[in-house]
């Protein structure tokens, strides 16, 4: 598939830098580019070799608007496939705007969200789920996260599926070549292998289908449901686990993003803090809403946090043991970490007895001092399985591939019910022919432009 | 002066964009890139020619960061001077900051704030002023301020002080050997010359000096007082000036950037306008310290808009005449114009009637409709002394310059004088040598670590 037009974009984050990168992509990149660029040393660009940079002005007819460094890439050998030119600029978001303009009167169009990976998706230079990974991996914000997309990006799970549906193909195609000859009654298929081969595809199907689970919540952080009164110290917890993460980001000056107070990086894993009020016994409709609701958080939490300060649970421990204690018959299954905040204001005695009394294991933190916050991290560590990101394993954590490989399974499982009933070749044919649809569906050997368009839909434009 | 660290940072904004750009230069530039960077096809970074490109992975060990694009250029022909790697990775923060956090630990600092401008300073790729205008040009959200910047980059500004300074040294030159040959009376510099060089180094000056009070307006904006009650349609005017503006930007998504309500470019020229109340008389002491502060702003402003509703206007005709009337007594010398908004809810009789009534020239206007915001554009434009932008002459826009400038005119004044009074050549000599310094100081020929600081310390990181 070729495409005529040659599209332009802001490839990198809009506002002001050092820098910006504009990019073209498309047969007329390098003439286009050529037509608005001067060499200093009076080079013509489109006789430059590929992967080598120009120093050069981009002009407007006479007038100048920046000096750049052009870099050729020439098809098939850029990221898209195709012919393409990346203008360095200066980053003022003016200058950026005067480029990217003065590119469209000069033929361009500018590229949809995603067009840059979607052309390298259709020029082979990449299959569906790892142009997919492309925009996990420029949304990664942990080392987990980052790890699973780029695992994706190198074709880890990809070739993983591609094998599985090469075999089954070659299955497919030897049954079918039976009824080419069903009056001789010949099985170019083994049948052993191939229960074999069902057997593993099932098994494989499964492992991947349950590894979603796991990649789910490390793509998107796990959710803590943190429960407690308003001035029990939440904020400050968050703050006191988020103060090592923001040290090291602040040494690095110029890459501070942007924190979302709730959603905290611990040991390269995302969680996301779900703040919730207490769930205390009330008369009030307006309250007993409220405790609805804090179930319901709970309810979606992978692990609920119940914070109490110290002096409190000293002083109400039976009350406040009956709240956790309903709350651990509510959730039998979810792990539940109860602490005790403040524990800087307790004097020795008060701090021994808190370790006595509570019948349920508590967890002594100060937040402003920071005593505890290190275990606590470490309890939340354990609560994630990354046994499977340890090991290497391939980890689904995309829904469209989660559901491709559910709907496989269904079809490979129709299969074996087929080879048990003892169904002929034929209807076999039809059901593996259903499997290896959803299985090119993730590779994007399938495909269609509803899917393509939901797909890079979510791109940001520039990749 | 050669620097002996390798230096890195982000040259792109921070935040997530399809790709990033992070920058490495100094003498290790390259060894501590290759170390961390693995070819696709098996090349050595370290043996690649100048301003290639490179693709390949960031390894941390055996594990993957990313898949980048490596650029090498080799000293002298780089932006700092020295040898220098930019890896272009993908946009996630997360990468950008494991990326750089890597180069850290293979031997690189994190650059300061300019670092690379300076040291391309110190290596002689520009000089002084034209180092500043990097920082001008990215911060540049105008056509005029771009410019502006683009002139001083490309040296406009620098040649036109290093000619006029290079004059004045020789003649200083040849003047301080006739005190070599002081008993033989000779004139090595003809005094005519001379007289006609400082006449017109004193007109340079003098032009460029006056430029400043433009250049600076350009730079930085036109500040505007909006003189209007609350609810006279201030915001929807504003929002009316800023449309068309905004079209040409929406046309271009991913090049959005933050819009500050009340900066608008009109024509190519920055606005800033500033929301102030009436001035309507009042016995009520808080309310006359709001009038003290709208006078404080018309008095900092450039040009005033006072802004009523038509139907008030024809009501109250009289009283807002004086109101009107006491504004243009206070500021004589300053550009008002009178709008009359909302004309869309007047009836043609009363239309008639306003345009009839008004002793002073009310421009008609509806904030809603559109009518008469183009004529309020060009009534703006129209304000602005464009003539030394069109005919590209050298505009002053720095104070830093605007200071030198003022200071080198002082001692050009004060060897005029000593002409004028027949000084001695020894004595001319000092007071030349002393513009002589502040011609320097300009394009940076004399410079201090002070001065530097201070500049370098307004850039963004990485660049």
């Amino acid at each position: 598939m070729t495409h005529q037009d040659t599209i332009v974009a802001l490839a990198t984050p809009s506002g002001a830098g050092a820098i910006a990168v504009i990019r073209l992509s498309g047969p007329n990149a390098i003439a286009i580019a050529s037509g608005m660029f001067q060499s200093v040393v009076g080079k013509e660009l489109a006789k430059q070799k590929t992967h080598t940079v120009h120093l050069g002005h981009i002009m407007d007819d006479q007038r100048v608007i920046d000096e750049v460094l052009a870099t050729i890439f020439k098809n098939p050998n850029s990221y898209t496939g195709e012919d393409v030119v990346e203008l360095s600029c200066h980053g003022s978001a003016y200058i950026q705007q005067e480029i990217i303009q003065l590119s469209l009167r000069k033929g361009c169009r500018m590229a949809t969200a995603g067009e840059f990976t979607l052309r390298a998706f259709l020029n082979g230079k990449m299959d569906l789920s790892q142009a997919e990974a492309v925009a996990d991996l420029i949304a990664s914000d942990s080392a987990a996260s980052h790890q699973l997309a780029i695992q994706q990006m190198r074709g880890g799970f990809s070739n993983e599926i591609q094998k599985l549906r090469e075999e089954l193909l070659n299955f497919a195609s030897l049954i079918e070549l039976e009824l080419d000859f069903a009056e001789e009654d010949v099985e170019f298929a083994n049948r052993d292998d191939f229960q074999q081969l069902i057997t593993r595809i099932t098994q494989v199907l499964k492992r991947l289908i349950d590894s979603f689970a796991t990649g789910n919540v490390l793509k998107n952080g796990i959710p803590v449901a943190i429960v407690g009164q308003p001035n029990v110290g939440k904020s400050t917890l968050l703050n006191a686990l988020l103060n090592e993460e923001r040290a090291i980001v602040s040494d690095i000056a110029g890459t501070t993003r942007d924190t979302i107070e709730d959603e905290i990086v611990i040991g390269g894993i995302g969680f996301r803090f779900i703040d919730t009020a207490g769930i205390r016994e009330t008369k009030d409709v307006i309250e007993s809403l409220g405790i609805q609701k804090t179930f319901q958080k709970m309810e979606q939490s992978q692990v609920v946090v119940i914070l109490h300060e110290a002096k409190e649970l000293l002083a109400k421990t039976s009350e406040l043991t009956i709240e956790i204690e309903k709350i651990k018959n509510r959730f039998p299954q979810k792990p539940i970490v109860v602490i005790a905040n403040k524990v800087d204001t307790l004097s020795e005695t008060e701090t021994l007895r808190l370790r006595s009394v509570s019948q349920t294991d508590i967890q002594l933190l100060s937040a402003k001092t920071g005593q505890g916050v290190e275990q606590l991290k470490s309890t939340l560590l354990d609560f994630v399985n990354t046994g499977a990101l340890r090991n290497n394993e391939t980890i689904v954590t995309n829904t469209r591939h989660y559901d491709a490989l559910l709907k496989a399974l269904e079809e490979i499982d129709k299969v074996q019910q087929g080879i048990d009933s003892g169904l002929s070749g034929d209807l076999l044919a039809i059901d593996i022919r259903q499997a290896l649809y959803y299985f090119g569906e993730i590779t994007g050997e399938i495909t269609n432009d509803d899917l393509l368009g939901n797909i890079f839909a979510n791109f940001c434009i520039g990749k």
